[in-house]
């Protein structure tokens, strides 16, 4: 069983995308065969900067590896590393609807959020099919926002089998990240870079800790009781702390004696600690930055010989060969 | 100077084809460095049946050496041995705005006419526009249905040069086809597959000769001269014929005593005899087919080598390198 998952390079990671994405992600190289590409063809749509980009794309990497990818059970490669994705995108363009992607909500948000309605965003479902279909994916991790991209991949799958041949294109399965657990932000919405509210992955010490100091909370002097529903510290703490840690994080909430100040720093601190492991797996890869390259090298040749496989078939199957 | 040209593989050709765009094509490789291509990625979008696709492939490839296009000189490749043109065409839809296809006149058409509105055709003019740029190419010899393809051409261009830094893409200059001379068909409308109103350019004797026979003429008697104004002959006639061949028949129109029916065999000869050469040459390229694919291997090797040079430039400008 082949997974796969695609990171957009866009920039400093931060909590919300290590436990909403890279965690879960992560985790899958022990259910099957876990495929990871960097999408930096997608970033294009948004980094307009080449230095930005190929920087993000690194910084990507090593973040991943940092977080525990494993490259020796799990192919990591950069998206451009097999440009045949671009060949397989144009051929389900030729049987793809335009109805199908007039409909996909995630090009209707972005426009309205003011990113200039460009082709890319508009055809950013068909490439992220072909990302999909090239590698013959049995099963794709999405979050809600992604599930109607999946359905239009498999749309185009089904599409191509049924105008070229079943079997020319392996139909995945979606698997929907169980997001009952929304990582929260510094106020208490959905972490979001959108939202100002994020906290860094792998920022420097002093002005990560600070951005938890600066959590707005109430007025309840230091020896009364804090409020333990409605907290912006609790649900923060609980992602870093043991079981143990976090009961009696709610105690020290509940039995009052401790001042905001003080909750804030123990937050501060676990945050810290948790991460500890990772950051200096991450500044190891930076120190040893050609390993980086070796692992996406090796990746790239690795997903290569699957994309070959499947465009050789595809390309026989529609007649370009 | 490098002048660029490609061809739809989408079915017979027929003799407007040839003196609209064949011919003029071929003239081309006296002027500059000549590339042509046989645009099966193109085709796609219409032609759904692989053996078909294959056939009008290799049909369009004979069917061009036949009609004078020398592979000692021009670059003659099909566009999908050069799959590099489908990575620059996502490139250029991260620039595109999505009104610069919107307004392109062609999608409406064929979406009018009934050709299902799918992605393919609407992206076509990304593509094209991969096309043309991928070969740095100067000169582009279109239609004037095509002009505005050409524009947005240019405008891509020069967004990426905008974004990236002159240079990266080379703006290529159109070169509007005269189209005084219509080609007309038999019916006296330009000579068109949706017209119904074709003469084959290489079609079997008999058939194509009964076609001409067919041409509509009205009940002047064979003694009384005919009128030259509104002939469906004379027209034709004067594709084939030189100026001498072509007074003559004028004349016999004005003098009388030569039935309609005479004067279409003298044109279905004209015809015949007009493309005998180049029937001949065909029928030693069907013989000899692999030259064919070995003319097809030389041309993609050497197209290849010019797309890599500026894909390479490309994907380095925009920090995929």
């Amino acid at each position: 069983m082949r997974i796969l998952t695609g990171l957009q390079p866009s920039g400093k990671l931060h909590v919300g995308n290590y436990f909403g994405a890279m965690e879960p992600a992560v985790k899958l190289q022990d259910e099957g065969e876990a495929f990871y590409f960097i999408a930096n063809y997608h970033a294009m749509t948004s980094v307009r900067n080449p230095q930005d980009l190929r920087d993000y794309t690194r910084e990507l990497a090593v973040d991943f590896l940092a977080c525990g990818l494993d490259p020796e059970r799990a192919v990591f490669f950069r998206q451009s590393d097999v440009p045949e994705v671009n060949e397989l995108a144009w051929i389900l363009s030729t049987v793809c609807p335009m109805s199908l992607l007039e409909k996909c909500h995630s090009y209707k948000d972005k426009t309205a959020k003011g990113i200039s309605p460009n082709h890319g965003l508009f055809a950013y479902p068909v490439l992220m099919a072909a990302d999909i279909l090239l590698y013959d994916s049995n099963l794709v991790p999405v979050g809600k926002d992604q599930k109607q991209h999946l359905e239009v991949t498999r749309d185009l799958a089904g599409k191509i089998n049924e105008a070229y041949g079943e079997g020319t294109l392996v139909v995945p399965e979606p698997m929907i990240r169980d997001e009952s657990g929304v990582i929260p932000g510094l106020d208490g919405q959905k972490m979001s870079k959108s939202y100002n509210n994020t906290l860094p992955l792998f920022g420097d010490e002093k002005p990560s800790k600070k951005l938890i100091m600066r959590i707005k909370t109430d007025s309840t002097p230091v020896e009364d009781p804090k409020p333990v529903e409605g907290s912006l510290i609790l649900p923060l703490f609980r992602l870093f702390a043991d079981d143990a840690a976090y009961q009696d994080m709610i105690r020290s909430h509940e039995e009052g004696g401790c001042g905001y100040g003080d909750l804030k720093k123990r937050l501060a601190e676990a945050y810290w600690e948790y991460f500890e492991p990772m950051r200096q797996r991450r500044a190891e890869l930076i120190d040893n930055i050609d390993h980086v390259d070796s692992v996406l090298a090796a990746g790239a040749t690795r997903a290569r010989e699957e994309a070959t496989k499947v465009i050789d078939r595809v390309r026989k199957a529609v007649g370009l060969k």
